[in-house]
């Protein structure tokens, strides 16, 4: 009776009130996530839509006169739950490829991010340019960064729901957005810090170290895990409890992903990492010992957690934001420019991988436009917000917009070949 | 890259500062208790005490000299993480079972529940009577319904790594855990309603409704949950989606802890409510079809969250509570009396069941004895707390001593059989 008590006036009440709202949040999303996704499954669609339109719908029920839920998106424990997901996820999905393979495709991929970079920045300047001329350069600047940055999620979930996880052009998605994630924080940093600068007269901050960060976490984290990944887990054969291999394994991911954190990077981009690391042929021993395989063990905290990252993500989506002519055009452009942005990444891919799976894989912006978005809000230039309300909605449509469209359009482009 | 920018500036920070916590903090949970649990177990002792003391030495490492982690135990991702661990433990407990299987044991449960609480609350009174003569009464009988409630948690761990959750004894004392829950609830509420009562004058709260809410709960969830989960089951067999089962158990599960807390018991009564109403027979049908069996898929669930509760559990000990002598007096007395109140229980016992192991069965406090104290530390009699820091310190004490001695002593009386 724990939680009773301490809400009936012991310890911390804040902590514990917390309960309920996750228990009951926990069982909508499972059982709300496998009902939809058998349902748009049934019309061809993939199931990670289903759970984005179940996120919409729980978050918006207030709207019809249900309860007010808009609250829930943002409750920290459903917030790293969600987080822990997306960290299992690109974990599983770094699991299905090594550092060596990765490498292999490591120029395509390079190229494939700078082009989905620089495109849609190009083009979200352009908008800018076109539909707010009075204002000043720095902020059409900032609109053509908030369209950098992929969001891979969700282009891995279909992936791997559609098996696909071992092919060149995946390999060549999810190295161009571990690339791009890197390049996408760059570029907020120095958009920000032009606008900071020009509004307060402190100095640009330092991207190179930013730069410098992510890169030695990155070659820190496959160089060191690669040689240590194969000596512990031989040391481990000396261990005799079971759940040795899910133990080991989640430390590392979850280590990898925190540092990751720290070096300015995605806790995913850690997770990735810690998945391309290990090998299955590294707990064969175990697995000889009876120990379930690491795939399978991953299958259900993947199946609890996974659905929680995107029903929450459909949870942020409000509604409301939608209702002017003016928002939806200006929305309607932004959203345009996202999607013939990263589409450009099809100039970059290289022969007999197709150009325009790469690209559909590349455009869903998630979360991450959202959150360049919020920095808008909060960075003044010249007085103003440097994203103000019509501009954030249109944000928010383009990354409604770029996301819900991705998976039905990857899946087709994917079957088709 | 959402938490760093997040924590960059954008929408509430609060939310996210929590994502590097709760990462590194389940990173050192996973493997510290895995390693722990090792290092016990070829002592003889069980997995569980490991992940006590790798709680104890977490929570305390400031006193050596290391970073100061005092806050990290009532991290509120963390405190609900620990939740869910009990819940799935005591879901997976509750599967073992059959409700019909339960009412064999009710009477003998009933019995051992009421011995159990009982004799606790008579010798703590006698406790302060000795040691406190010149308090009032009533402060007398808080401190015997300090020592009433039984934290299951770690008992149920003990029966389920020793094998024996299909006997007779773990059946009685499960059931009478479960009462025993129901029964602390209302001690607590009748002596803190006289309390409250002789402070301000306000009518005794109505111990009458408590029993009744958690007797309808207990009695609807299996009698409904008994009826409707067979045919949910067989209706499920028409959804092609993979996981299923255990999104539907995990919902079923979830639910019912949260109407448990609503009823004003504890989640993890709930949760194994909800085991003992679901049958692997159930998903026969889902498991024909290629369906991991939900005994397999909890297995990882379990070994990612369930050392969260037990880690926890130990970073909530602050060694320094113990540095003063009448303070170890007090705590000694209270201790024995604890022990010695639940060993009672074996006097409730049937024949042919080993009466010692169903009393050290019933002799963790875990949580709820610290729940009890932390309520007491905040109810005010004659201008004094009712608990004041020499008496929470000596809860401290009962509660870590009941709780550590348990693991090792239980085990020894299940094989000595």
């Amino acid at each position: 009776m724990n939680d009773l008590l301490l809400l009936a006036g012991a310890g911390d009440g804040h902590a514990t009130d917390a309960v309920p709202t996750v228990l009951l949040a926990l069982a909508l999303v499972v059982v709300g996530a496998k009902l939809a996704g058998e349902l748009v499954g049934r019309l061809g669609q993939p199931a990670v839509l289903g759970e984005l339109l179940v996120g919409i719908a729980l978050g918006n029920v207030g709207l019809v006169g249900g309860p007010d839920t808009s609250g829930l998106a943002s409750n920290e424990t459903l917030t790293v739950l969600a987080e822990l997901g997306a960290v299992l996820l690109l974990f599983h999905v770094g699991l299905e490829s090594t550092p060596k393979e990765m490498m292999a495709v490591g120029g395509r991929a390079m190229s494939v991010a700078v082009a989905g970079v620089a495109t849609p920045m190009l083009l979200g300047f352009g908008v800018g340019e076109l539909l707010r001329p009075r204002e000043s350069w720095m902020l059409h600047a900032f609109l053509g960064a908030m369209l950098a940055a992929t969001s891979v999620g969700i282009t891995a979930r279909v992936l791997k729901d559609a098996d696909a996880l071992r092919t060149r052009f995946a390999r060549i998605i999810l190295g161009a957005a571990v690339i791009d994630d890197v390049l996408g924080l760059l570029v907020l940093a120095v958009v920000s810090g032009i606008i900071r600068a020009a509004a307060t007269g402190v100095a640009l901050s330092a991207g190179v170290l930013i730069l410098a960060k992510a890169f030695l976490f990155l070659v820190g984290a496959l160089v060191i895990g690669s040689l240590l990944s194969p000596r512990v887990f031989r040391g481990a054969l000396a261990l005799r409890s079971r759940g040795v291999v899910l133990a080991l394994s989640l430390g590392l991911c979850f280590v990898l992903s925190y540092l990751a954190l720290r070096a300015g990077l995605a806790p995913i981009v850690g997770a990735f990492a810690a998945g391309l690391v290990l090998e299955e042929v590294h707990f064969e021993g175990h697995v000889k010992r009876g120990e379930p395989p690491l795939h399978d063990s991953l299958g259900p905290l993947i199946g609890l957690l996974v659905p929680v990252f995107f029903v929450r993500m459909g949870m942020l989506v409000d509604l409301r934001s939608f209702a002017s002519l003016s928002v939806l055009a200006f929305a309607a452009l932004l959203t345009l420019a996202a999607i013939a942005g990263k589409l450009a990444c099809a100039f970059a891919t290289p022969k007999g991988v197709s150009g325009l799976t790469v690209g559909l894989g590349m455009m869903p912006r998630g979360e991450v436009g959202l959150i360049f978005a919020g920095i808008g809000a909060r960075l003044v230039l010249n007085g103003q917000p440097v994203v103000d309300s019509g501009t954030y909605a249109a944000a928010v449509f383009m990354v409604v917009a770029t996301t819900m469209a991705t998976p039905p359009l990857l899946l087709w482009s994917i079957r088709k070949r």
